[in-house]
């Protein structure tokens, strides 16, 4: 049995989706921009895609919903877009305010340009994996231009207060962020009721292809491009549309936001049947409450084993898991989440994350209770670790 | 018959190469980063792709090929690589020097950057359309840090003096960065003959999807990444790997760089022959020679004839041709090559472009030549600038 259960790092392609894009790479091969047939025919399956994401967003007709390559270009076109819009010319607006456990491209991207005089406070997680719109508000000074909070946390599942601290931002007059990537499709975004300013998303974590993402911008929020060029996206960035994943993209959120319900039912119930099974195997730390987490995740702790020996278990079986960082798992560092919400950080390396989808199915769970709950046994009965621990408690 | 000739606007998908992707569209969707199976099993498939664009480009394995998401992005990555490296801290190295004639995702990133400090020098083409390599070298100075300057021009097909610039600026100590998007397939292009420090490309110029492109980085030239965020790619660009993407570019390479001889031979022979037929029409101007220009690009000038007029007449009978810039032909403003090579800004609005590739048939050819001739004395019948030019004359 083949159990895929990393769809916070990417997800398969909804089926529908596939057949939807396949003309794009067969007759209807026209760059949009062409004045001609070939132009003119694909632009209608576009304009339906977008339509399709405004609607799944309850996006205003006059903001831009802007295609980009990915969540990566979204997050370093926002903060590179503040560095040249406000900070460069002007050093008394320099501060960002951010989480110490956003996605790397956040992070990165504004350690980058901390070597360019932008000012950032990182606010912690508490002990819950959780933040505290408060601890966001009180790190504001009068020097603050954007916050930037990611809505649910890649690697926790933890659901942040976007609400209240989009509208402590707009209050304020402070520019607000959201990365969304990990909540479209678990949890409701509706931008007509949460006040954002600049909104990412990426295709790839909600069943669409890998390689494409949005940017969602408010009227009047317009930042410096970070791809200039040519007059695509209404000169807002520039590069010939990759309508194939475009119009794959439309389909793939309007199928993710119509799941909503579905992921808050049967997959949470999914997930729930796993970390009940999972708690019960000694010495391990679920992270975070699961009503404040998205219902396809679990991280948890387990005492006395090396995330790279679970993993290697859970692989031989067929079961596909993450430790570490969703989309980087190569690197095996502590995992930052853990050692933020104040974990050992020996016992950092342990942290498992387990997400579902809406087409993990009961047989998959099951399945992965049992392989799961053995590999541990197995682990700890041969770790030098774990029988000290034991002695010395 | 439908007959597509805008191929340096964008391309069909070459067949084969749509049939390599679909796996990564169904069961092979793992994301290269995961340590598991699903992860894993699509390693061997990106390391053959990459391997083909090192063995088409001839590229040294010390140096980078840089995953995009398309020229634009390739671009803008040298241009504001260059200033944050280098100019952001030392305006006493700030000059660049460009063509007038670039892509506008070389001119616009330029003109944003010029409002931060950058100083440009932009050449421009000669009356055949092409550059001088000597105007290119005078235009240095002191404080020039970077020469761009494209391989093959999208609009004429001129080929630019890319080993007598790029041997220049090695000997200068000046980065040279060529957007060779109009070049491959077309002519050879070989980074072990060539010295070029950053080259650009773009797959669906060469049969292969729109939305994944490339850039090659020279050993020790790294400059910081558009994209910062996780370590994807060596760390030089984040953002989860556009798997199917990139598979297809690295077929549609070696695919068109394998059939650089057809393009000279059987595609070079076409295009003449729809040239010859072309130059036969009065008052017509057709921009540079013939043999400096890639074997499937024809620039033409119309007297008397509106772009939108003829684009028109060529559509409603099933032919695709462009008149503006490659890739925003929606723009419709007066041809920017037309203008640098001195033509009266009314013709410049006559300026079609006709670019064929190697699926072009000899009956697509010939039906052209009818269609496009008819097309000419219908609109020069009802064109009362026409009428007027001639009683001039």
């Amino acid at each position: 049995m083949r159990v895929y259960l990393d769809n916070n790092a990417t997800t398969k392609i909804d089926p529908i989706v596939k057949v939807k894009m396949q003309p794009f790479f067969e007759e209807l091969y026209g760059n949009p921009n062409s004045l001609h047939k070939y132009g003119m025919e694909v632009r209608p399956h576009l304009n339906e895609a977008l339509g399709s994401m405004y609607d799944s967003l309850h996006a205003a007709d006059e903001d831009d919903i802007i295609i980009t390559s990915c969540a990566t270009e979204s997050n370093n076109a926002v903060l590179k877009g503040i560095f040249f819009k406000y900070i460069l010319s002007n050093p008394e607006k320099n501060h960002i305010v951010t989480t110490s456990v956003e996605h790397p491209s956040v992070i990165d991207t504004l350690m980058f340009l901390s070597g360019h005089g932008v000012d950032v406070t990182y606010v912690d997680v508490d002990h819950e994996g959780g933040i505290s719109a408060n601890a966001m508000k009180a790190a504001v000074t009068d020097k603050t231009v954007l916050i930037s909070m990611m809505w649910a946390n890649n690697e926790t599942g933890m659901i942040f207060p976007v609400d209240e601290v989009g509208a402590f931002a707009k209050e304020k007059g402070i520019l607000f962020h959201s990365d969304a990537v990990q909540a479209i499709g678990k949890v409701p975004v509706n931008l007509s009721k949460t006040d954002v300013d600049y909104l990412t998303f990426s295709a790839h974590k909600f069943h669409g292809p890998k390689g494409i993402g949005g940017l969602y911008v408010k009227k009047g929020k317009a930042l410096p491009n970070l791809f200039h060029g040519g007059e695509q996206m209404g000169g807002k960035r520039a590069g010939t549309l990759n309508v194939a994943y475009i119009v794959g993209m439309g389909l793939a959120m309007k199928q993710a936001v119509g799941h909503v319900e579905k992921m808050n039912s049967d997959v949470r119930r999914l997930r729930d049947k796993l970390e009940d099974a999972i708690a019960k195997i000694p010495d391990t730390i679920v992270v975070g409450p699961r009503e404040k987490r998205t219902p396809n995740t679990l991280l948890v702790s387990l005492r006395g084993i090396e995330g790279e020996s679970m993993l290697w278990d859970l692989n031989k079986a067929g079961i596909a898991a993450s430790t570490g960082s969703a989309c980087a798992s190569e690197s095996l560092e502590a995992n930052p989440v853990m050692s933020a919400i104040g974990e050992d950080p020996e016992l950092a390396h342990t942290a498992m994350r387990l997400s579902l989808s809406r087409f993990t199915t009961e047989a998959e769970i099951e399945y992965t209770i049992e392989v799961f709950t053995k590999a541990v046994e197995r682990l700890r009965s041969i770790s030098s670790t774990y029988a000290y621990t034991n002695e010395v408690a």
